[in-house]
């Protein structure tokens, strides 16, 4: 038996919207420890996994681990039915092929119960390595976003250069070309909105913008992102979960200037 | 000679949208009590009606009955040409085939005139028999609204069921189930948000989800919704509209578990 | 050298929008007085111009009279890119193809710098005599793009009256025909919402609806426009832009009932 009911349905949503602009279906794997997820694009370049303790749930019961294969594009549809302070509910009987998954208004006037099937999903775990990162920088995740969506006019490439000064974003296309400089600063009573750089040595690295743009859409999950910078090694781009956990997505960097960028299970 | 002034435009606005999500045209009937209108969609499946008393007009004169035969689309677009707080006159000489309507602003700096065509439009008129319902629930309109959307997702049959302890809506389809509950609850300062269930007796009954979904956009038109369910007995979806009347729809249930929606003029 | 400088960024993106709405491209003729702008649709029946006086930009420096040929299109893009109280300094060196646009945002922590090519682009200037017009209408920008667009539903000409008592606009088509109607009034406390008529003799013309409704989407640029009207004379519909100048459409009256407007450059 496996039930975790979270107070806001409104964050499972977003969960699982950040994971479908990578992929199609994941799978779930359900622990005592809590609910994991890792899962690779079709074209093998970015890995998306996330992290959601047990903690973070109440209650929270797992009695033996188990994968929920769900196909992503059916939970969308079933989390718009969720109201906006509705819990979730998560169970699944042992043995059983189906999800069940519960909302319930504050008030408890209001519930809703949906059966979705669950599917069988061949996946990969990937192994990622840790890694001491050339340059670790944040920035408010709107800021990652917008930053993302005005670059992707110029080029398919995005060039992220990060120095003790700060960092600089630039693309360069058919119209033009563009560079967009942040400078590190720090507002004591506005964390959120802060830009910081830990630089062990100056990076500048190239990116495909397609990807950036896709990883840039998790903005909802949190105010801030980290992006994690070091030569031929995959970019780590961090969503802290409030109390809950973590999402992040993994790139590749591109090689040279016409290249594609690397598989990531070849890189790591 | 036809005359009869709104202070509001966008209520008559709500009206004819309302309209229009079943049918293309329709005759306004206007007689000293007031204006009546009565259509049925194409397929002869769903029966729109609405009412509004002449005391809702200042001033109201119909000097003998007259049928105003409009063409929805046309009034659509003459409608959004009012300002928000607009008052609508409906004008209309004896022996001719144009409808004037007027609009005003409040200050009365701006008005606005248009001559429209009225049409010659066949319709039968059905008799609907006065019911006993088995159960009479009212819940919050844009609840309403937001279930059947919700519902449409699952399935082309939204099935209603009406207990003591409330009102349950489900729906099964391809990506899995669904069971949407309200429990019944008043609350005296909050009339409009009180989901309450008259029952003489438990009803469940089917019907077709793209017709609920339909009715249930005239949510604009009144915070509150009822509806009157009997077996073997058209639904009975009713607006009020305040102070001046009603807009109610009728479909009637589903028979078996393939079968289409029957025909309303058999059924009542 | 060429560089000048605007507190918001947003202004110049209206007046590029403004401009777009007729061209694709355009001159913009800079010199030590400012920016002026003048260019004609394809089918030389509309013509839009603007005058941005130096003493808008701080700073402004303009060495020697230069041209700089633009692609909207790109601009707009490149304008996009801004933040709502991003400053913008335009800046291009002599004997180069490009122009440098550069935002900063107010605490400076955020500069984006983008180069984009300037093209050559072949223009008539066309000489517009000072007139003495027959009424000069002036109203709120927002009424008149909702009078354009409610009118551009009944036909594809309007008609513009304007008498002592106000101004009304008119139109006929296949659905009915309009008249909207607007009184004259002075509001002492608000400026930007009076409708004001000076008028040497009443006057009544015809114009292409279509282009009234693209040049009232420069509504953005102010809060008032104002109509100028003569017999035989293109209309000027003028944008006043805060402090800085101006920016102008002229149309030329359609003649005869199923007559196509006149090219503007033979009637001016």
């Amino acid at each position: 038996m496996f039930e975790a009911k979270l107070a806001q349905s409104s964050l499972l949503k977003k969960v699982l919207d950040a994971l479908r602009e990578i992929v199609e279906d994941a799978n779930l794997d359900c622990s005592s420890d809590g609910i994991k997820c890792q899962a690779m694009d079709s074209s093998h370049v970015a890995l998306v996994s996330f992290d959601l303790s047990s903690d973070g749930f109440e209650p929270y019961r797992c009695d033996r681990n188990i994968t929920l294969g769900l196909k992503l594009a059916t939970m969308t549809r079933v989390l718009k039915c969720a109201g906006n302070d509705d819990s979730i509910t998560l169970r699944s009987q042992d043995n059983t092929d189906t999800l069940t998954v519960l909302f319930e208004s504050p008030n408890q006037d209001k519930t809703s119960q949906f059966e979705v099937k669950l599917m069988d999903i061949d996946t990969e775990h990937l192994g990622i390595p840790e890694s001491e990162y050339s340059a670790v920088v944040q920035l408010p995740s709107g800021e990652f976003q917008r930053i993302c969506r005005d670059l992707s006019q110029f080029g398919d490439s995005l060039v992220i250069a990060c120095t003790k000064d700060g960092v600089e974003f630039s693309g360069s296309g058919e119209i033009g070309s563009a560079k967009i400089s942040l400078r590190q600063h720090s507002m004591v009573d506005k964390e959120d909105e802060q830009v910081t750089v830990e630089l062990n040595q100056p990076v500048t690295l190239t990116f495909s913008t397609r990807y950036l743009v896709s990883f840039s859409k998790a903005t909802p999950l949190s105010s801030s992102v980290t992006l994690s910078l070091k030569a031929e090694t995959p970019l780590v781009v961090e969503y802290r979960i409030s109390d809950v956990g973590h999402l992040r997505y993994y790139l590749a960097p591109k090689i040279g200037d016409d290249e594609e960028t690397e598989h990531i299970d070849d890189c790591s």
